[in-house]
């Protein structure tokens, strides 16, 4: 029998990730972005590829745009698009840090002129979302300043807030707005949203529209990002989470490859609070594959999280309660880490034959040809990037 | 004339630091306690200790008492004798980390017996507040866990948010509680109240007499700390400072000793948003003098932190906004730096000798004899430490 | 048939793992050091319990000593003791750190009579090695300072050397000296031997017989320690490891319990290296168990070496070396994934039986009573901490 | 009289710092990199605006060349134009990190055909460095590996040793090699020369011409730099600076804008450890002005580092020294920022005029109308940049 008992497999089957469309184009660091064959071209071309991930795994139904990189005549096209593919088109990202005017700021800048300019961009995405069916915005603010003196911390904080009010007006009844806080980069002195909890006090102004997002990679060193999950868990206020993962910096590596332990105990506390399977949570990826390929990548990616899931659903919580209540340390951290040293890769590759998949998605993929075909057709244009 | 203007002085002659009684006697690392002659060995010793450094400066005219390494029979005994010497008490610590019973939570622990307890403690502290005339009672949560597993985060939230209403509802109306947060240390996995956000939400559920006290040393790695004082202050509940300064950890070394540039933004964030001299801020030193002489240590804090004040009182704020306003990176830095780098020592030296004060408090000290008297009359007795 | 196959057994059966006398005793923060029931009251006792962690894995056959924690009257007496035990006496660590002379430096010191404390008490750790049969002599600097400008870091650099000079001239034939590196901690501004580049250059001009410890706790935020144990492998300088885990700073925690994907990575360098179950490198636990149970800590700590030694044997290091030789970073990380993923407890339950010991050690030692014993045993007395 | 005595005047007059060529070109993060009027579109406009920063500090007489991003078709005129605007061609900055051959290493390749062609690039700077007259040929290894398992540690570690050996032997007599370590980026998992340590161990096997060159922002958190700048001049291996700061990762701010007391800190170690106007040691910017202006920026950077300077050269040793003797740490540690806090920008102004300098070179650049003439003149082209 299974180690993976029916309640646990119940909801993994539920479960779905979120990728970012922008995962599938190239990227890399200041120093160089190294393009691969068969890179996408065009939003199309994108979403084609994030098919094949959710083709071999289940387990990632929808996929992020990002404005404008993403932007598209006809959003109904690429929402037919998508659906022929078996995908939907998930959160409208949006981005205030490539425009030359948002050099000092974009949604906290001095002048008014250029606050309405980045507002008025995300009630453009409003629109795409409008046409996509999305239900949420996600607004991640590169916004801040390299030198001490530079700029009025408090004044663009009110101002901060004053933008996020005009955008969050216009969100229709089943639409959201998610916050994202990063603690550095690309301002190396202060960041307008550098912590979960200047996240929280913004949205919490907002109202319950109004939701926080968690970028696995946007911490001090040393963060407890569990934590942190339990926290806006408690508070009503996990709106998303955008997973990855780091030795140093926003690294941006693939979930769960720097830290599998921390993925675990993340997964864990987002059971513990309700957040897993639950429609006020959005799980998705945001990564990039500088130096590996890029669908195989976001392949192994749903895998590692939909593993850590599993784990974390081990995790004997009778017997945890009951370590925990006794003040027996080395018993709880043991019911704890035993969930986690557990192997459930055979089960889980057992458990998606019996769903019609590949046991080793990553192996089926790369068997498919579909690497091959893509790097044959794909030849000309523009590979797909950051800038574009 | 003098580079501070009338303006600066009358800002400068307001400020006052509360000194921290422990900060008098032994401190050390788990490594080792090295002790001084003359060390205090009760609190009224402490408290004669901590009147030299306002004799000297008129910076620091009041005590913060620590419940129970404070515990004296007579709380108008230690009033008077406080009063007689030229200062006051003030805030009054509890302590909830070195009973027994503590070792894995009070406020939060899963047994309600301790956490009463715990509660108790508080409540008597609040006795002590009424009988000093102490307006806040600072919590400093040193609970949390040192491996995953161990507790139950979440569950260790609610609870103590139940035991601070609690507390909260014993309160006078014009006494507070200030909620203190700390990265990490004593507890090395999680601590219940890691970082501002924790704490602010924890507050803000509270009422408007519980507020955030910052430790400036109680902060990730690379942590802003000036913008979390600018986030608190517009959000109305930075309560308190706990200063002192660090290198790596809690170093609890003097303030603006490891990173003067950062001490003079904080200061400058603290005049910006309003809380220089405003009564709903309380300023504070929190400080461990592990191998230097206790008294002459704090004295050169409360100078350090007048320096600074004075530099930040000195920022041109109409050139600053202006280059602010223009994008003027390098202007609006410069504009910063040159009130750092002004040294208003020798002005600060003139203005004190104009108040009555020795122009170098540190000297004057030095030749005051004190010390010598202090390390002849100590003999016997045991010498205050955190354990006594 | 086990996953485990001969040769990795083989090379599991020859791995030994030093305990140290004092994670038996009490130890805690400058906090608040808890004690608990049973613990030892000398080394004697230590020595003991120490026999008890051997016993049930077979994989701790000695015990380091502390001097002066661990001072008695005769060494003789101590090794019989421990050899009736079942285990041996190993590493001696010199302490100097608590004595009064010593606050501003032991081998470093301004003043040479202090220095030449230091390096009698050193001269005296040989003379107890010479007694107990010890080959390493470990030097951990607790020196630095505290303050910028405190202290003359060139001149205390080349003190150190010189003081050194004259404890490696005293080492036998057979003896070495290792010398340990620490991020910070006493020190909180500089430490005199502060990373693993300070070490080698100090033990390289010593000579062959003197290496470097590499405790894993004792680096900066986001070092990569398995590059560390590369380099010094690869300069035959690697003498010893001190294992424990870390969230933050120096935290002492039970090893591979923070991070035990680090964990493999480190043991998979030492494999790659050479320094598996090779005698120039000495594998030992330093840990401190505050908040559990010591005993079953030590235990719980030599088997989570054992489990991830066992996994990295598991690498596939021709499949590794074909990825990493085609530049497919994907299949490259799959293949270390795996192993790290595979789970060896059954096979190494199994193992241990056929070797007559219990399957489960922490059960087995749970069963046995001995905790129970001592904790009805051990009363009166004088807990054994780093104070005594 | 001046509070710079003759002596620090001496001193401060032999100062010199090399400017990096690319702090003229455009350059920013990975998500934008923001152009302005007037950036220089080839070497030459580089070296013309590079002389900007000598013609009004005195202070920046050599500019530092990085191939490709430099490559011209004769060095010979472009020295003249150099010498013609009254510089000179200094360090040669290798690039092993914008091919696409070297996405997964360069010198350390697993493919010695690609790490022939990383060595034959190091040969032909050497022939760059004979045609400019330039001594040193500085190598910032970009290479490293995203993912554990990805490469092999060690085999790169003694590849690139291999490397090494051929292009030392290329060097010609009056030539040096300096090795620059970084702790990450743009590999985030490891990096081939990711400390000080590494780069000391691979420069001392190579030879008396190769040394490490310390990049201030290539840290890990919390590492106190200026102690390894005492160690590596204790070693005789310091051979060049970069020198920027930063907040957090490898910010490239103007060096001295993040952490002043830092850069004071570094300075006083140059100054002990016999480091300033020493041959031996470089001094060099290593920065980018992502949102500030490029030519003040670097005017800025060499006054921060001559005031700096002087602010160091102003620490009364004796009495440093005698209170560190003493044990006076307060004295001790009063004396070292007394120089630190002690204004020498007005005694540094008159010193400029004395020389025939404007007292404020910021202010005479502004004046100068240059910014506006290459704004106006420089239409067309390409801004130079990272990728040319």
């Amino acid at each position: 029998m299974s180690i993976l008992n029916p309640a646990v497999l119940t909801e993994l089957e539920k479960q779905s990730i979120e990728l970012p469309s922008w995962a599938f184009g190239n990227s890399g660091t200041r120093f160089k972005v190294f393009g691969t064959p068969g890179t996408p071209r065009d939003p199309w071309e994108k979403i084609a590829d994030a098919a094949q991930v959710n083709k071999y795994t289940a387990l990632a139904p929808s996929v992020a745009l990002h404005i404008p990189w993403d932007l598209v005549d006809s959003y109904d096209d690429l929402r037919k698009h998508a659906e022929d593919l078996g995908v939907s088109l998930g959160t409208v990202n949006s981005n205030t840090f490539q425009d030359d005017d948002y050099k000092f700021g974009a949604l906290t800048h001095e002048d008014a002129a250029v606050r309405n300019k980045a507002i008025d961009h995300h009630l453009a995405c409003i629109d795409v979302m409008d046409a996509t069916g999305s239900r949420d915005l996600k607004i991640w603010l590169a916004e801040g300043s390299n030198y001490p003196g530079q700029a009025d911390l408090r004044g663009r904080q009110d101002r901060l807030n004053e933008s996020l009010q005009k955008i969050y007006a216009r969100l229709g009844d089943d639409q959201r707005l998610v916050l994202e806080y990063k603690f550095f980069e690309p301002a190396f002195y202060h960041t307008d949203v550098p912590d979960w909890g200047t996240s929280y006090a913004q949205v919490a102004s907002l109202g319950d529209k109004a939701m926080v997002c968690l970028d696995t990679g946007h911490h001090a060193p040393g963060t407890n990002i569990e934590f942190i999950v339990m926290q806006l868990l408690r508070l009503g206020k996990l709106g998303s989470f955008d997973f990855n993962s780091r030795f140093y910096a926003d690294d941006d590596l693939i979930v769960g490859a720097a830290d599998p332990f921390q993925l675990f105990r993340i997964l864990f506390e987002v059971i513990r609070g309700g957040g897993l399977n639950n429609p006020d949570v959005a799980f998705m990826l945001d990564q990039c594959h500088n130096v590996e390929d890029k669908i195989p990548g976001q392949i192994r990616s749903v895998l590692n999280v939909q593993e850590m899931t599993a784990r974390a659903l081990l995790v004997d919580k009778d017997a945890l309660t009951a370590a925990q209540k006794s003040g027996d340390v080395l018993a709880a951290n043991a019911v704890f880490m035993d969930a986690f040293y557990t192997d459930v890769r055979p089960a889980l590759a057992e458990w998606r034959e019996t769903r019609g998949l590949a046991g080793d998605p990553m192996a089926a993929y790369a068997a498919s040809g579909y690497q091959q075909k893509i790097a044959a057709d794909r030849v000309g244009g523009v590979q797909a990037g950051w800038g574009a």
